[in-house]
C-alpha cells in the first residue's frame, strides 16, 4: 500500500454535495465521471497527494443507494494505491482476506480496482487501485 | 487542507485489530498511545504520506464505544492536515460549518485538533489537525 489514493463518500446528491465539499476542502471539484458498471456518478477533489471521491447512485438498487438507506450518507470506502494490483491481491488472499472480485476491474479515474470484503477488515470496505494500462501515454491522473 | 493526515477506524479491540491491519497494510504498527481526555487507545500505521489510526474505547460511555454500538466497527473520521488550524477553523465557520470545539485541543500523535459537526458535512466526521507547538525541537511525527 503506497498511500491513500482516495476516500469514497456516499452522498444522496452530487448537485448538493459538490458545492459543500468545495467549501469544506477549499478546492474546486476537478472531475465528474459516471461509472455505469457500478451504477454511480462520481466527483473528485484533490487534497495534496490524496483525493476525495463523492459517490451518487444512478440506480434504484445500486450499492450506494443501499448503503445510504442502511447507514445514511457518509464514508463508504478507503482506496489505497498499490504498485502491482495482481501481486497485492495475491498477497492479501494468502493472508486470509477475501477479494470481492477475483480479477482487477475498471474503476473511476482510469484505474484498475479490486475490493476486499469488509467482514475481514473490521467493517472497512477497502479498495486497491492502480493505473490501468492505457492505449497511449498516461496522464498524471492515470490515463483519463 | 494539505492532505489526509489520517483516517480513524473504530475497533473493538486493538489486540485483535493491530495484527489484522499489519497484515492488511503490510507494515508494522509504529505507535500506540492512550488519549485519556478522549477515552481512547490508539494505534498508528504509516502508508506513504498518510496514516491509519485504530481507535479502541477505554470507557463504557466513550464516543468510540457508542459509535460501534450504533454502527458497528468501521471508519470513524477523516483527519486533514492544515497549515494554520485557527485560520482554517475561522474560514470553515465563516462558510457555515459547525465546530465541535471552539478552541484547538490536544489530540493523539502530538497534534492540535478540531472536529466539525458531521450534520454539516454529509455525515462525515472531519478532524482538522496541525502539529502542536512543543517545548523543544519537534520530531517528524510532530513532537511525540
Amino acid at each position: 500500500m503506497q498511500k491513500v489514493e482516495h476516500i469514497g463518500i456516499a452522498v444522496k446528491s452530487l448537485e448538493t454535495s459538490v458545492p459543500l465539499f468545495e467549501k469544506l476542502l477549499d478546492t474546486a471539484c476537478y472531475k465528474t465521471e459516471e461509472v455505469a458498471s457500478e451504477g454511480v456518478r462520481t466527483a473528485f477533489f484533490q487534497t495534496g497527494p490524496n483525493k476525495i471521491e463523492l459517490l451518487e447512485s444512478t440506480t434504484e438498487d445500486g450499492v450506494i443507494r443501499k448503503f445510504i438507506e442502511k447507514k445514511g450518507e457518509g464514508i463508504h470506502h478507503i482506496a489505497f494505491d498499490v504498485a502491482d494490483i495482481r501481486a497485492e491481491m495475491a498477497r492479501l488472499q494468502a493472508e486470509g482476506f477475501t477479494l470481492l472480485n477475483p480479477e482487477p476491474k475498471p474503476g473511476a479515474d482510469g484505474k484498475l480496482v479490486c475490493f476486499l470484503h469488509p467482514k475481514g477488515t473490521n467493517g472497512v470496505l477497502i479498495e486497491l487501485c492502480s493505473p490501468a494500462p492505457g492505449p497511449g501515454p498516461l496522464s498524471p491522473e492515470g490515463g483519463t
